[in-house]
């Protein structure tokens, strides 16, 4: 009797787990219509509205088609020039690229919400903080506030985005509490946000935070300062000849080498004009058209990622 | 008895009227310790700090000697690379060009005072205003906030201003109170501000508002729309034969025609990209220094008429 019993309970476990199994393997790609084992690619360059520099390659790469998804940053002064051209080209992948730092030292910006409703995100001279240290005390309200506002100058500007993503993964990175902000703008706007499970283990309270239906992209892949110059091309044709199943974005930071992009980041190398003209070349080049031919990697947008937002989210109306 | 007193009353109204006009005629210059019929002038480039292209060609016309003053505007992205060259400067007659506009259309700045304590400068996306309609309503409470606010942060990032001066002529065109805005703020921080007489029949306001102590400038020469790009070394040429003696401000707009300056002003022509490489080509030429040589024109900065203007003031303690 308490054998059967016992068994009952292992049995129920197996059924209940063999479901999760199944559960689990409905992948973000089959949901998209693709079948199991399809390599899918976002090619997304960030930072548009940043510099004009960076405006300008971006634009000619997404006009070339091999760069397809990129992310506005609202409130850097050339944000009305990325505006204008959003509003002319309604069909491309454009999203907000959040925006909470002004990062550079002889080109600076101020928040888009009067700087006194959000003081824990601005330096004496009303500017965003050029980084943040360890001691600074980021006001998780007024991030919000400041999300908002962002948000709401696209939408006035004529912008209809298609996600939210962080730049410089401050609302990813820095704890629940300014995650939760952006989960809570992106979903009154009714827009997914950029979050891939590779950042789960560092970070456990995305997952947490997320909800059944929030998108959750399956890998990530972004070239950092330890690539040396002459190893541009080799790193991103390794991560291509590499790439595992699922959906990954490419964050890549495509801009012009000139005159104003050098000036703009003159402090130091890292994302400044060289690495962004690097990008830019590898990314508009034959050779990474051509491989994703002969690696069969299919390119989607997050138009098709929110799409599938969308279906999930009918039924609460917009709040 | 009564022609003698009439007589009396004449030769006192011509005594006195004798005072003023010797009182008069100790011109500026003369105050200056030039002799009668002095030709002086101030070569004055604006704009500075409202994009790296007009920066970097200021610069360049400065260290070269023949433009010897010039502005900054505060609220402009790229103000922080000014601030830092004029911390390094500080023998550089450099002021700040009050800035309540930004007339761009594809670049564009906000305010540095928080955009709610100054809602009549600010439209619906919190930059400052396009352009002044006739019907807009400027309060100059709000103006005074948001000059204050401009040079607070001009000297919080190390800027020692000689001068302030007012970006598309604003705070000098728009009635008596937004100049006596700019007036009170002046005699706040000790300044001189930047005001010929050439002004005074189109807005007698600023004679009445103006203090004895008030600096006034004799003249300004500034090139406009009307002139065609083929004459532009004509006109200038013409101005500097044609000079009067006194002090004369030449406000200039020197910047590059490169990438950058195209795409910020690319709307229109006027005091656009080639219009600014066309005041940089005049006034750095050879062919400048050399009629300022032969039209006996001596230039001056207003670091020498600071120090007139604080002689008059040294009384009144910083406020």
């Amino acid at each position: 009797m308490v054998l059967a019993y016992i068994l009952r309970i292992l049995l129920t476990i197996s059924l209940v787990s063999s479901f999760a199994v199944v559960a689990r393997t409905q992948t973000l790609a089959e949901r998209l219509g693709y079948p199991v084992g399809s390599k899918l690619i976002i090619v997304h360059a960030d930072d548009l509205g940043e510099t004009h520099a960076v405006d300008a390659a971006a634009i000619k790469a997404l006009e070339s088609g091999s760069v397809n998804s990129a992310s506005l940053m609202v409130p850097c002064p050339w944000f009305p020039e990325m505006a204008d051209y959003a509003k002319s080209h309604p069909d491309l992948d454009l999203g907000l690229h959040l925006t909470l730092t002004s990062e550079r030292v002889y080109y600076r910006w101020p928040p888009v919400a009067p700087s006194d409703r959000v003081a824990s995100l601005v330096d004496a001279n009303g500017y965003f903080h050029h980084d943040w240290d360890a001691h600074q005390q980021i006001d998780a309200g007024e991030v919000e506030t400041e999300l908002r506002a962002q948000v709401e100058r696209a939408l006035r500007m004529g912008v209809r985005p298609t996600h939210l993503d962080s730049h410089q993964y401050r609302l990813i990175m820095n704890g629940r509490d300014l995650f939760d902000a952006m989960l809570r703008v992106a979903h009154h706007y009714q827009l997914p946000v950029f979050v891939t499970a590779d950042w789960f283990v560092a970070h456990p309270y995305l997952q947490s935070s997320l909800g059944s239906g929030d998108i959750v992209l399956d890998h990530t892949v972004t070239i950092g300062p330890d690539v040396a110059a002459q190893k541009w091309a080799d790193f991103y044709r390794e991560a291509l000849k590499n790439l595992k199943p699922g959906v990954t974005e490419f964050v890549i930071h495509p801009g012009y080498d000139d005159e104003e992009e050098r000036a703009a980041t003159r402090e130091r190398a890292t994302w400044g004009a060289a690495w962004r003209q690097r990008d830019y070349d590898f990314f508009t080049s034959q050779q990474f058209r051509d491989m994703l031919v002969r690696e069969n990697i299919k390119p989607i947008t997050w138009r098709e990622l929110t799409e599938l937002w969308k279906a999930h989210h009918s039924s609460a109306p917009p709040q």
